[in-house]
């Protein structure tokens, strides 16, 4: 059994579709052993079982409350008791699909960043043409130094090597021109830190070929990544939109689309961002699965279900000893 | 007639897509008389007519040349002598798909900037679910202070309401949240510029909402907007490739999808770029437009149409016009 904390009054569904997740991860994950974190009033309804636990607190963060602050005035929030539990090794890993920057300097405070790293970054998994690739940092910082850049890379590559078996990440630097000399200050800078690293490095990528499967990792700042992550969701939406308007014009243009529904299905699933359900945290002493905002019931049964595997792999432990072994090989992972 | 300058050495696929692209649009523009720079040995098999007239010159920009070098040492390059017939009235629209921070850094260096402009950049037309948009800046310039940023909404907004009599554009500032709060420091700083202003400001706007049609403008840095502009063009063609993929898995999707094949036609008309032809460079005297640098034949002939209209409009005197008057205002146009 593996023990994951479950923050239920993280997201813009919860805690309803929060409480759904969890049922549906009990459900089909016998391994899992789940720990809600929430108010007595929230949680009293929610079936008792062998394989739930429950820890109750009124506080709780709000989307947009500013992290700094509530850190300081909400010390009994589902996240940061949550993330107690996963300090404290009462559990294996911690699942929120609340406020984003909350959950990311609760983790730095509570938890403690892995010895070398300078700034945790969230590392999402995105399908491309071909393999999936990762994006990192997906908005754990913003205003990032070009050290900081060089270590998501660093970390992204130890993390598809060590957990995903992935050989050699080929990793690339999100920019607006293949050359070297092209990108803005902070890109050029980093450009130079990689060229000289012991990384596969793959040089500068362009935005139009993030999705084809060239790279195993694209490498930039969180502002930027989080931008690129939504601008992806809300477009791929938006392409459906339009073209079933488009189809919405013909009777035979109908029955043409419903004849190749299971392939649009099929798509669909594909392309999901449900079907990954969280990013991990990656520099944190801790385990911690960060999903979301717009989680439903079955996006959280999905970060559920990869917090488990992380915590099957020991991600967090791996990941460190990883970091500090590319700190022995004199990888400049210390400023 | 309007006399419309053609850097023919510019693009990926220059000089055979350019030429090809100048010939559709004498075929279909009866209004244009095109001014074609060029090698002369490029341009020795153009059919003469009274519609086209030729500027030799064997320099050129390559796509991968620093733009600051080529302005000093490759002063007979096309794109240079074609700015400079702009600048001296020979011509009312100047257009290239070549290198484009080249185009930028000699517009300025040629042309000028309008008074009060600091910053010139690219406006590009974006399709939504609703209206087109104006995406500003798509990449002019790299690493904007906040008041650029700001300008840009300003230049974007006297644009839509002065040439294409949208009236009060609503403008928007890129972020990774629509809360004021959230963003990075330049994101904060351009946020308090736009709120004091008179501007029909809408606040922030998040990556998944700017195919959605809620704004007129959306502000960002040139950095930003360039890996937005190509993310989508990459991600639709990816998409479509994907269920390219999907639909060749049964007999029945492909024989669907052939029924509706009418709808993704369609659909593809409304969301490909080579339909919008270019994006004019805002801030500079005169009227220059940056067509894709993939630009194909029919990109450039819509390249050379939307140079037409600006000509006819006078986009660049109207525009002055505007922000000279905004300046009376006591808009803070100045630094």
């Amino acid at each position: 059994m593996f023990r994951i904390v479950v923050d239920v009054m993280g997201g813009d569904f919860a805690p309803e579709a929060i409480l759904r997740g969890a049922k549906l991860a009990l459900e089909n994950l016998p391994e899992v052993f789940l720990i809600l974190v929430g108010p007595k009033e929230v949680l009293k309804t929610f079936p008792n079982s062998k394989q739930v636990d429950f820890l109750f607190t009124e506080e709780y963060v709000r989307m947009d409350e500013s992290p700094g602050e509530v850190l300081k005035k909400k010390k009994r929030a589902s996240i940061f008791l949550g993330l107690e539990l996963l300090r404290d090794g009462v559990a294996d890993a911690f699942v929120s699909a609340g406020n984003s920057g909350a959950v990311v300097a609760g983790s730095i405070f509570i938890l403690g960043r892995i010895p070398g790293v300078r700034r945790p970054a969230i590392a999402t998994l995105l399908p491309t043409l071909k393999e999936p690739m990762v994006l990192i940092d997906a908005g754990a910082n913003v205003d990032s130094k070009a050290y900081d850049l060089y270590q998501f890379g660093l970390m992204a590559s130890l993390f598809l090597e060590t957990i995903w078996g992935r050989p050699k990440p080929r990793i690339a630097l999100l920019s607006i021109g293949e050359e070297s000399g092209k990108g803005n200050q902070l890109v050029k800078e980093t450009h130079k830190l990689f060229s000289t690293s012991k990384l596969n490095y793959y040089g500068n990528i362009e935005g139009r070929d993030i999705y084809k499967g060239l790279v195993d990792v694209v490498v930039c700042d969180g502002f930027i990544g989080n931008i690129c992550l939504k601008l992806s969701e809300g477009l791929a939406e938006t392409i459906l939109e339009m073209l079933k308007n488009e189809v919405k014009k013909s009777f035979l243009y109908l029955f043409g689309m419903y004849l190749s529904k299971g392939a649009l299905t099929s798509f669909k699933k594909r392309t999901d961002w449900r079907e990954y359900g969280g990013a991990p945290l990656l520099g944190v002493k801790g385990n911690v699965i960060i999903s979301h905002g717009k989680s439903d019931a079955y996006a959280i049964k999905n970060a559920i279900k990869q917090a488990l595997q992380f915590a099957k792999m020991d991600l967090y432990k791996k990941l460190e000893k990883a970091i500090e072994e590319s700190l022995l090989e004199g990888e400049k992972v210390e400023e």
